[in-house]
C-alpha cells in the first residue's frame, strides 16, 4: 500500500512539475482537466450525475473558468449571471426530475471547485506568476507532510475526532509552523537562484495563513466525505483517493495566494 | 381582494418613486432590505431558517453587498472566497446539523437573491443612472401588465400548464411586445423631457431581451413555490404575497439593464 502511495505520488509530482515549467497553456489544460474531474467525484457522492444537463452545463462552465483569464475582465460577471439562469432553465424544462436543490449543489460546486481552482491559472499569470504558483502546492503539501510527520510522532491531543479521527492539535500546529518555514526556505532559495529580492516577514505570514485554510480544506472535504458515507472521493490515485482527496487543500490555497500576492509584496 | 391588491400595489410604488428619485443612498437602503427580506422568504421556503449562523451570514452577506459599490472592486473577489469559507466553517463546526444541501442552498440563494439584487445599485451608480434605473421596474412590470391583458383577453394556447396554469403563449408574446414598444415610449419621453440622444435600436432589443428574462425569473420563482408546496413565499404585501412574489423578475431583469448598458450605448 505505502508503496502503490509512493509510485503514484512520483508520477504525479513529475506530472505537477512537467505542467508547472511548461508553457502556460498546460496550466490552464490541467486546471480544466483536474476541475472537471474533482467535480466529477463531488457529483457522485452527492447523487448529482445523474442530472446530465446540469452536469454538462457544469463542466462547461468549469472548463471556460478555467480559460477565463484570456477573458475580458468584463465578461466575467455577465457568464455568472448567464450561468444561473441557465441553471433556471433547466429547472424549468426538467421540474419533475430537478429541484433546487440540485442546482443549489451544481452552483455551489462550481464555485468552490472550477472557481476557486481556476486561480492556480490566475496566479500563474501574474508577472512572476512562474514563482508564486508554487506556493500554491507548496501551502498544501507541505502542511500535510509536517503534520503528519509531527502529528504521527509527538501527536497526543485530538483535533477533531467526529471529523477527522487521527488528526490531532499538535500536527495542526507543526503543519503550520513547518509551512511557514517552508515558504521561508523557497523564499531564500528563489533570492539565491533568482535573484529576487525577498520579503520575508509577508511570505512568512502567507506559509503560516496557507497552512490554515489548507487544514480547513482538508477538514472541509471530510465532512462532505462523512456526510455521503463515502471513503474517498475517487479511485484515480491509487494508495490517494481521487483528484479531491489530493486537491481538497489547493482549492483553498490557490485563492488565498492569489488575493495575497495581489496585495502584498512578496517577490520584486 | 383586487381593491387591497390596488392599495398595496399603490403603497409599493409610491415608495419606489421616493426611493428611486431620493439620495442614491437610499436605493442601496432599499435594495439592503429588499434583499434580506426576499432572502429570508426563500429560507423560509426551503427550510433553511432553523441554521440561524448560515442566515446570519447570509443577511449580513447581503447587506454588504448591496452597499459594494463603495468597494474597491478587488476587494469582491476576496470577499467571497471569505463567504465559502466561512460556510465551510461552519459546516464544520455545526456538522451534526448543517448538510452541505444547506450551504449549497445558502450560497445559491444569496447569488441568485443578494448579488441580482445588488445590480440595481450598480446600475443606479452608472452615468445617467437615475435614468437607466427606471428600466429594471419597467421591464419587469410593463411585462406583467402586457401579459396579464393580452392574456386574458385573447389568450387561448397554454404556456407551460404544469408550472403556471393561468399563463398563455399569447399573453408572453403580448408582454414581449408591450415591453419593447414601452420602452421605447420611455426613450421619447427621456429624449423630449431630458434632451438625451436616445438610441432606439438598442433600448427595443433591451425591452424584449428584458421582457424573455422577466417572464423566466417570474416562472423560476414559480417552480420553487412548487416544488416547496408554498402558494407565495409571503404576506407583506397585501393581494401580492411576499416580497419574492413581487420582485421574481426583477431579481432577473436587473443584472440584464445593467450589463447591457454596460454594453452598448442607449442614451447619451
Amino acid at each position: 500500500m505505502l508503496g502503490k502511495r509512493v509510485v503514484s505520488a512520483a508520477i504525479g509530482i513529475i506530472i505537477l512539475v512537467v505542467v508547472l515549467t511548461s508553457n502556460k497553456i498546460f496550466i490552464n489544460i490541467g486546471v480544466a482537466v483536474i476541475s472537471v474531474l474533482a467535480l466529477h467525484e463531488l457529483f457522485c457522492a452527492a447523487g448529482n450525475m445523474q442530472n446530465t444537463s446540469l452536469v454538462s452545463l457544469a463542466f462547461i462552465s468549469s472548463v471556460i473558468m478555467a480559460f477565463s483569464n484570456f477573458m475580458e475582465q468584463k465578461f466575467i460577471m455577465p457568464m455568472i449571471y448567464g450561468y444561473i439562469i441557465l441553471l433556471f432553465v433547466i429547472i424549468l424544462i426538467k421540474h419533475n426530475t430537478i429541484k433546487l436543490s440540485h442546482i443549489a449543489i451544481t452552483c455551489f460546486s462550481t464555485v468552490y471547485i472550477s472557481y476557486f481552482f481556476s486561480h492556480i491559472v490566475f496566479t500563474r499569470y501574474l508577472p512572476e506568476g512562474n514563482i508564486l504558483i508554487w506556493m500554491i502546492f507548496l501551502g498544501a503539501w507541505t502542511t500535510d507532510t509536517f503534520a503528519f510527520f509531527v502529528g504521527t510522532s509527538m501527536g497526543k491531543r485530538k483535533l477533531w475526532p467526529e471529523i477527522s479521527p487521527k488528526k490531532t492539535v499538535e500536527g495542526a500546529l507543526g503543519g503550520i509552523i513547518g509551512c511557514g518555514l517552508s515558504f521561508l526556505l523557497f523564499g531564500y532559495l528563489i533570492h539565491y537562484f533568482g535573484n529576487h529580492n525577498v520579503h520575508y516577514g509577508s511570505l512568512f505570514v502567507l506559509g503560516l495563513a496557507c497552512s490554515i485554510v489548507s487544514q480547513l480544506g482538508d477538514l472541509s472535504a471530510s465532512i462532505i466525505k462523512r456526510q455521503y458515507n463515502i471513503k474517498d472521493f475517487g479511485r484515480i490515485m491509487p494508495g490517494h483517493g481521487g483528484v479531491l482527496d489530493r486537491f481538497d487543500s489547493i482549492v483553498f490555497v490557490a485563492p488565498l495566494v492569489y488575493y495575497f500576492t495581489m496585495n502584498f509584496s512578496i517577490i520584486s
